[in-house]
């Protein structure tokens, strides 16, 4: 028999990167363009599409491709559209998964980049064995991914999954959706930021330099301005998680993305505060964990593990 | 083909109550015990199942039936037990669904109040189109049953939906879980109770008789310290749901229960606050409708629907 193969495609501000992998994880091919320069739509597509054939060709004996994944920010699996992407070029709702069909002739499927990590998380990754867990994407936001009894969670319009925007704080910090206090605006890179530079009295450092990066370092140096910003993330992140779980009652919740990096700087706070907030009932059951994806793929692999979900 | 029946049974701290009923919720047989006369959980179910025996005889000519579904404060559905309920005589983990099972020979499924509620709605109420909503019951405190994509979400222990236990004020009002801030602390007849009595300068009332009952024949009578008591339950309410929605996007939530009887006095502002609260790709987009159960039946409608659910 044929081997099987899936198209990953993780549309991105910056890049949209692509593979053709099996159900393991192997590459068969990979590419990518620059999303940004592509102000209309149709051009980025058509020009993926032709970069897509032309990878699909070159292997077309060794595997059969089944279908093509794509996870992209505000991505609706029901539509199959993205729809008011605030960092993507294209503005409105934007069909994504006929664009792609009519040109490749595959099923498409679409859903946003957390549901897709925590698709990638179940097929190839650390939640192989699990069948209630969730995705917390910590990236300049917070997207989450949430998984119940086996299957994706995507709600009665597809936009399930934004605990990112859940209230954690009436009145808190302005929030990119408008509203204040949301949980993104604590626990995410620019959270982390702000919340470093309300600690700093005092610094001879460039401001504008300041990101998650640099305080990372100085938290590694030993600073204290930076260990407490983490920490105090770790805090509300905790408490977050532990209001998550009264929701679905997962088995373990997964760290991913460029602050979960960190470690232990923000694992060790989080899972203390999330023990210190959970119900009794729920005390010592949950895991706090890191993804089993390596970063660079990931986002590819979760992509295609939207088509492996629905053939497995 | 002979009619098919479930036996419904719905275990309170006072009472316990059950009905032989078809699938439409007609009554083929009812019956009560009271919970708190048995100090001992065997006696208890000898005298329950005895009763049942005996209800099921007297019709057994003209349906045949299938099943039993128990609805009880802390009912696990993977272990059918109730686990540590406060307000049972039974302490610790009693094994209910096996003790039924050993006296009467049908499947029996077990599950909390609030979620027996959720289905209860699914298969008798307003929500049996829909796949995914949320029911609330606001009694004494708030319990939640979570339906997505037509499943009753159960999570990976049988403890999920217990939204009432989310800290949404840290440092907030003390909780029976002992814990600070939980949602249920605010809204619920005992929430409602404490807000009123904050919000009395001076009363004649004597504070001991003061309930939910009562502030709301107050606010009828345009108390202003009531009226503004219903204004913060469903202000808090509101911003709650608003959060609510962020996990599993539901169509509809349903509000159940005393204070939900309370009609406008509390679906007004909490309607208000959740439109407000609510991330805009949500807005406008789902309703909070009062139960389409009737008070008296619906937890044994409820229970019976346990049974259903695997059925169809």
């Amino acid at each position: 028999m044929q081997k099987k193969a899936v198209v990953g495609i993780d549309i991105g501000g910056t890049n949209t990167v692509y593979g053709i992998v099996d159900q393991k994880g192997n590459y068969f091919a990979e590419g990518k363009i620059k999303t940004r320069d592509y102000a209309n739509f149709n051009d980025f597509i058509e020009e993926l599409t032709i970069q897509i054939r032309n990878s699909i060709s070159k292997f077309n004996s060794d595997a059969s491709v089944i279908g093509i994944g794509v996870g992209v920010p505000n991505g609706n699996y029901y539509n199959g559209t993205v729809e008011f992407a605030p960092n993507l070029p294209w503005k409105g709702v934007i069909s994504v998964t006929k664009e792609i069909k009519a040109r490749i002739g595959l099923p498409v499927i679409i859903t946003n980049d957390a549901n897709a990590a925590a698709l990638g998380e179940m097929i190839y990754g650390a939640a192989k064995k699990m069948k209630d867990f969730i995705v917390i994407t910590l990236g300049t936001g917070l997207g989450s991914g949430i998984v119940v009894n086996g299957k994706m969670v995507y709600g009665h319009d597809g936009f399930a999954g934004e605990i990112g925007h859940t209230i954690i704080f009436p009145d808190g910090r302005l929030c990119g959706c408008g509203r204040k206090g949301c949980l993104e605006t604590y626990c995410s890179a620019r959270g982390l930021t702000e919340t470093y530079l309300q600690n700093l009295v005092e610094s001879s450092a460039d401001i504008s330099a300041i990101d998650a990066k640099y305080i990372y370092e100085r938290a590694k140096q030993g600073e204290q301005a930076a260990i407490s910003a983490f920490n105090q993330t770790g805090d509300i992140l905790g408490l977050a998680l532990a209001n998550t779980v009264a929701y679905t009652s997962p088995e373990a919740i997964f760290l991913f993305g460029g602050l979960a990096n960190a470690g232990d700087l923000i694992f060790i706070p989080t899972r203390k505060s999330f023990e210190k907030n959970l119900l009794n009932i729920y005390k010592g059951k949950v895991k706090i964990l890191p993804s089993g994806l390596k970063e660079g793929n990931s986002a590819v692999l979760g992509a295609a593990s939207l088509i492996w979900n629905e053939h497995l």
